[in-house]
């Protein structure tokens, strides 16, 4: 009963098999491979579009070297005030964009509300230097809280975003959990939408560490490749993240793998929704599921071996906690079994 | 018949099973799991003492971290003339330190000359502001040109460096390869020669992607968890990493590797010094192999499908090019098959 | 009727014949001459301490490189969510701490509330590296919006700062100001209080270009000369700024000056209260006024060449815009002449 | 007499003049005064065309943020190997570039030698990542070592630079003293030899603090301002240095002063030439001078209150330093006088 977080799994299979693969002969490194080209193409074909792919080690390096590629000096990111580049990455995109601000933008449960936006960036007057220079606006999808952007949503971003020449960038870390609970295709929850750079994550949903910042503009890419090594998020042997993605990405094992989690996360907002012990503090789809337990509930889900970790109400929530209560998260992945969710119900019926 | 980098190589069998096997199952992230806990131990052992080790993604993070652990502002790291951090890194070890200088110091084939090193710091007088404050000496080990440093030579400069509170480092990306060529131990290699901080390489001698910086005195890490997250090297699942290194250096494989490698150099430079068409431009140890051919000759390698690299003269070194010669490097590794080697012999005798 | 800002003052006439003076002959750059020690001492006698004092160009680089001297990997700098530092420094704290995140504080009118600093303290959970970690707490006095901390809120601040190891830093570009608005020593106000380090500016109140970081250990400022000088903040002719500081702190010059200037902004707050087409947003003290227009009296103002800006409602302010009605901030200064106040104060009678 | 450096010197009484003059009155901060505007003009008069000219504080500053404004990631300026922002700038051009790598080019006499120039830049092969990427040529004229470079040294220089795409940057610390040495237009000296950028500097000759970023097509600007205020060097009574460049810049008084320097400079050259005790190292033209003295002489002119610096014996340098000679530098300035010239020539002869 782990659902302390997604990347608590290990690695699929198919992962597996592929690096072992791969792993015989003599191939080009830094990315100058055939595999590598192979899953240049393949990224191609998903996206139907040329796009510029690159392959770096962490979802950090993917956000924080995004950013770097379309900073301006004074560079101010738009982001939700709860989101990952904020919260969670110990600086590295302040870091990687040599003093770069995470402007924060409100908006309920992880999303960025346009309006609010709008609002924010209305403060920074063309010309007025001191106050830094917008350069982009980010989004998480899904989001960190468990929640997707509708497309109407990231349009009317887009809008805002590409109005002011800004750069528009969704952090996937979870992207095929969005593409899988959505049965939108890449192409329309990413380009077509507006967003000009992803970061597509693989490791959270079977990899073991592959991640890609992908380019739908491959002018833009231009400088990158000197913004990564310098960045030390060139591998030699990149084979190895060729050799996961490539696995990944055949016959949509990336979606099947992700529609799993995302149907493990199901069965279990729907034993939650059945407990009287225990109830969603808000509606989420995707992985992650966030749950409002009786104390002694979560005490006895823990001492059976359940794990998972509590969490701070986020901005915007119209859950309350009542007095003996806690919020936890809770994450599904690939590797969840439905045993493990059923238990789980059977301990908050 | 490939001879162009060591990186060219896959990953050994016994680290794709490992991969496989830990591929199962939940663990913590971030370096919390057994595994990882498990891998810190097998360190301590083979230091012979208790040391802190974190993994990374690229040598190039393990040096450019490694520098930042030991910055000051106005910091200059004192370095060969053509090591990796200054040649090879695009930057890296100046963007992670926040604007270090690499300072060149001369030396005969790859190696810094202590009395060089001596005089290069002699010209920062104590108080002088406008030309910065050394704060690191590093050395490749073995060296980008082939060549070892003697354990005298590593202890001089080592004095040099703690005469001036300077911290040394030692970029290990061929680490095994230098103690397979000497039978060193890694302690004496390294802490008692006087290494604060080891940059420990394992991707070019057989696995996919694990590199560490290794602390010899972990009071001077306590900083490095924020420098790593901060450099967005760390890694979620690094069981991945944990996977790789528990079976690169159980029962000695990585050694074993290394020796290989070597031993199929030694055969390399045998072949070459039977040749009347070729002949080492210096002598090397380790798996690299610098050699001087006949230009025809070097042509017709290569139709028969040799891949190696042209190279330029190093400072310092005594051979001359011929007019119809050029300088190329040889690069062998744990995968180089003998009859490969042979074939290359045969071709240039 | 100019009330565009302090900065828009010049140099009072004492600080001219102090540049004249010191214009002639020779004397060591770069801080050693007797000129500048003099200042060095000046500074002790003021502090009733032993300070280290380093004098700096802009109010900016006295904030940004103060956070540099003690900043963290990860470094998080509480500020107030209005703070010069986050609102008109275009990224300069971030850019010169390599990335330092200002995480904003709420509190009433610019001034960070004790309370909320608590628990914005309490979201970093020790050794949770992801988030970064806390490594000074800043604020303004007088404020950006021309309220003033008294000395129990100080204390209160400086004693959760000092609790977690955080530096406590004072940004005085109106130091002056607060002084002479409390009656409070320069001691009293700062180190007495728990305040480290001090942003100490003159430019406004009467210098041309005359900014200082003093250390009230200095111990802690050992690395400071380096990252000035790396910061591009070493003058050569450090005379210049020594004699701007020499004549500034004669005979209470510079509290005389700011006594003037609070003086004229009491002047225009009475005319204020005293008209019925305008009225205080709220209680200032120092030199700043906000007022609350009726916008035909704002235009009529202009039209006689008044100068001031509009100004946004900041967080917590409890005045309410009504629908004719603008904010505006009126800015004194050592020069502000009585007659312009009263041609102010007789224009919205 | 004082010969140890042009910064030793204070502030011509025209400065003091205009500084006093200017200091009456409100005017607009922030570079938007009138005075600002007419300086603007001064400088497109002076060079003969429209250029965008920003004031900055320090030499280094305009060194370091002109790099900042045409870097690219992993960028490199090839610079002469004892250049000033090498040497004496604790590494600001690094750190303002977010690393940057000067990278050393030969050449006798603090000159860069085309050949060696072009030979430099050929190591760096296109989309060979891991060099990183040339963005810039940097020179100083008058050098450091007393030296000019010819028109068509920069001429030669120039075409190499733009060949490859490279800004090139003068850095004219001393621009004003090469200017009366060659009686070369600014502009000549500039953009019509191919200069895009220069370091316009003149504290050390007159002025007190009056350094700036003159860009000779304004439209590579637009990012400045940004850059500026970012790097700190933003002022806000830009008055106070726009007075100091009006005062400069008017009747050629920057021209006449550099030219009474030179003159100094000739004069000191005239009477080490009379002496049997010491010698000029090199040739030199400008305002600094080396001599080669013989050690009692050295220690006779400092006990009568000479002031000069040893110096090391620079690259290229044919001079020899016999057993009881030392090397030292020489510096006249604005305000050097013949008295105190004439009796450093009669001491040593």
């Amino acid at each position: 009963m782990i659902f302390a977080s997604d990347n608590w799994s290990g690695a699929h299979p198919a992962i597996s098999t592929a690096l072992s693969t791969h792993g015989a002969g003599m191939a080009a490194a830094y990315g100058a491979s055939e595999l590598d080209k192979a899953v240049e193409r393949r990224f191609n074909e998903i996206f139907e579009r040329e796009v510029a792919v690159f392959f770096v080690g962490t979802g950090t390096a993917a956000n924080s070297l995004s950013f770097a590629a379309v900073n301006r000096p004074g560079g101010v990111v738009m982001c939700h005030r709860e989101a990952h580049v904020v919260e969670d990455e110990c600086g590295a995109p302040e870091f990687f964009t040599h003093g770069a601000r995470m402007a924060p933008v409100d908006g309920a449960l992880g999303r960025i509300d346009a309006d609010h936006l709008r609002h924010e960036l209305a403060r920074f007057r063309p010309g007025f230097i001191h106050a830094g220079q917008p350069m982009a606006v980010t989004i998480s999808q899904a989001s960190e809280v468990g929640t997707l952007y509708g497309l109407d949503e990231i349009s009317a971003i887009a809008a805002i975003a590409h109005e002011q020449d800004l750069a528009f960038h969704m952090d996937g870390a979870r992207f095929a959990n969005a593409l899988a609970a959505t049965n939108l295709s890449p192409a329309d929850m990413t380009w077509r939408a507006g967003i000009d750079i992803l970061s597509f994550g693989a490791t959270k949903n079977g990899c073991w560490c592959a991640e890609a910042v992908v380019f739908f503009d491959p002018d833009k890419a231009r400088q990158f490749p000197y913004i990564r090594k310098r960045g030390a998020q060139l591998f030699s042997k990149t084979r190895f993240m060729a050799a996961q993605f490539m696995a990944y990405l055949e016959n949509g094992l990336w979606l099947e793998l992700a529609a799993h989690a995302n149907a493990m996360a199901d069965r279990l907002r729907a034993g939650i929704d059945a407990s009287s012990h225990a109830r969603q503090a808000w509606e989420t789809r995707s992985n992650e599921v966030f749950a409002i337990l009786e104390r002694p509930t979560a005490e006895a889900l823990r001492a059976e071996g359940a794990m998972f970790y509590d969490w701070n109400m986020p901005h915007g929530s119209t859950g309350r906690l009542g007095e003996n209560e806690q919020l936890v998260r809770l994450v599904t992945s690939w590797s969840t079994e439905a045993a493990d969710v059923d238990r789980f119900g059977s301990l908050i019926a």
